[in-house]
């Protein structure tokens, strides 16, 4: 790309991560240690507070504040037969999400977690990527941009999510442009297609791959070309939280994918990143595996709308109320392991 | 076993178990298809929504007064070097979950669970079981009992957890005793003890087994040859949570065994239970899997004290706060799915 086209800035960014705390990742090593209880006894959950407060770049790490960020866009490709359910539906779960009656919401009351909902032009689908590029770059960057301060404000750890009729064919062109293999292996029911259905999700990628075979070697090409305005804000989330030093928690197949847009520009990008749950859309674990996450969750759940990084967000308090709340074997009067 | 001795009154119990509530079932299941996401979305919380109408024989299902039960015990087999820790870390362990400082306290906090404690007679360690059975069928009985009565006074949701220095050994007797296959198989570190302490766990089984092989045909003989006071009362906990129509979270390695046994008595006896997580623990997941039960959560965890079923206890709350506090597609206004 030549310089002064919008993808600059973002390419800019992407050179300038912080990296870890590791004094924080040290007092937090240095704390688990003392508690009561053995070494290593709560598993992943000790990873869990070291790792927020790695990327907190604080200690103690801390997820009073803990935001799900859920972005919602339309997708031209649905005119290829590839959703169960009508576009309007974008919209009407957009309105759902507000008026507090979707999964989302109940998750959040159940784990007192703040919910953001940004919709994204869901009057404007972007164009059918069997036909043109998703989106213009100027759009895709803009679009990335809105992804980017939608976070302002902050939070101490961001679960993010999505909702888009036909999005999960969107995040199987991403994922077999990013990482290879047939459109089959990354195509799935989504919220329900039938055979058929599924078959047309495959074609549709297959189409999208060769109408754009020659710009798929830059991820931000890809995203533009073959992605949608939710995944491209989601990217800007992930970016954000990243330079704003908030841990994030990615939701299903549709949120992994936009974060592996990121992570084929530079796999680091990802670091302060954790894989809530491993979806039932059969090519999420694929995909977690490419990344090299692995998930806190499998529970069989394919929803997206953050729900999964909404229920990781549970497990995420917990760690922290263990990590921060636990007596020392000192403190309690409890002996230590024997020699 | 004739007629007038203690755990003929168990036996008679055991089958005498209440069956599910078909009708709060179907309740569930007709509520849940009509809840804004496609069918099946929410995975496995979709199941633990029906599963505690079922066995709450009550609809809606609740999970608002959820008490996680910490039963503790003290292990005469502890003599034969099986464990990381010396044995008055039971007591003092105790006195850390009273005075709030343990990872369950935390966790019970974060999800605004109950929790209660109790202690079998810690100054009187079972018999080792490698001399003679751990406990008198009178003993055995009234912890059975004691474990039954733990429970009165009611709550919607059971966790049963335990305490006990030495007790994955008590586990690993158990669940060998019961399922077969080399003391080996059943082994593992529990809370942290090296090779030479696992390989004297397996002698431990090993000379234990053969000690009492002509009586393990019988289950609860099994329990109280070579189980403990924290096992029976586990045992005794889960049965009466079975007549009060109460589901039950089983925590980690021991406690499973101890359900083990209920099992073995008739394996509908644990219809009521969900298995919360599974263990680092090895033989975890193996026993686990003799029981026909999939655990919820996998997180490394492998501390005992609830803290396992405690964590999932959270999933249970979000699960039926979906459940019951989502909007309806008519309600909210949303398309279903198209034909």
């Amino acid at each position: 790309m030549t310089s002064g086209l919008p993808f600059d800035d973002i390419r800019a960014l992407l050179k300038s991560m912080p990296g870890p705390d590791l004094e924080a990742a040290a007092k937090a090593r240095t704390r688990e240690v003392t508690l009561t209880k053995p070494p290593g006894a709560l598993g992943r959950l000790e990873h869990i507070s070291e790792f927020i407060a790695t990327w907190q770049h604080h200690y103690p790490p801390r997820a009073d504040r803990t935001v799900v960020a859920v972005f919602a866009g339309n997708h031209g490709v649905v005119a290829q037969g590839v959703a169960a359910y009508p576009q309007a539906v974008t919209a009407q779960m957009v309105a759902n999400f507000q008026s507090g009656g979707a999964a989302v919401n109940q998750i959040c009351k159940a784990y007192d977690l703040g919910l953001k909902v940004f919709e994204l032009a869901l009057e404007q689908p972007t164009t059918d990527f069997t036909q043109e590029a998703a989106l213009s770059e100027k759009d895709c960057a803009a679009t990335i941009a809105y992804g980017m301060e939608a976070i302002a404000g902050g939070c101490d750890v961001l679960c993010i999510g999505e909702m888009g009729i036909g999005n999960t064919t969107v995040a199987a062109a991403l994922s077999c442009a990013l990482f290879g293999g047939e459109p089959e292996e990354w195509v799935g029911p989504g919220t329900g297609v039938d055979e058929d259905g599924i078959k047309r999700k495959a074609d549709a990628v297959r189409r999208g791959l060769a109408l754009h075979k020659d710009h798929l070697n830059d991820p931000l090409e890809v995203l533009r070309r073959l992605g949608g305005r939710e995944l491209s804000a989601m990217a800007g989330a992930i970016l954000a939280a990243r330079l704003q030093n908030i841990p994030v928690l990615i939701d299903g197949y549709v949120a992994t994918a936009a974060a592996a847009v990121l992570f084929k520009a530079d796999p680091h990008t990802l670091d302060h990143c954790l894989a809530a749950h491993c979806s039932a859309e059969p090519a999420h674990k694929k995909l977690l595996a490419k990344l090299g996450k692995e998930p806190l969750l499998e529970l069989g759940m394919r929803l997206g709308e953050g729900s999964g990084a909404a229920m990781a967000a549970g497990i995420v308090k917990a760690a922290l109320a263990c990590h921060n709340g636990m007596a020392s074997f000192e403190s309690a009067g409890v002996s230590k392991k024997e020699a």
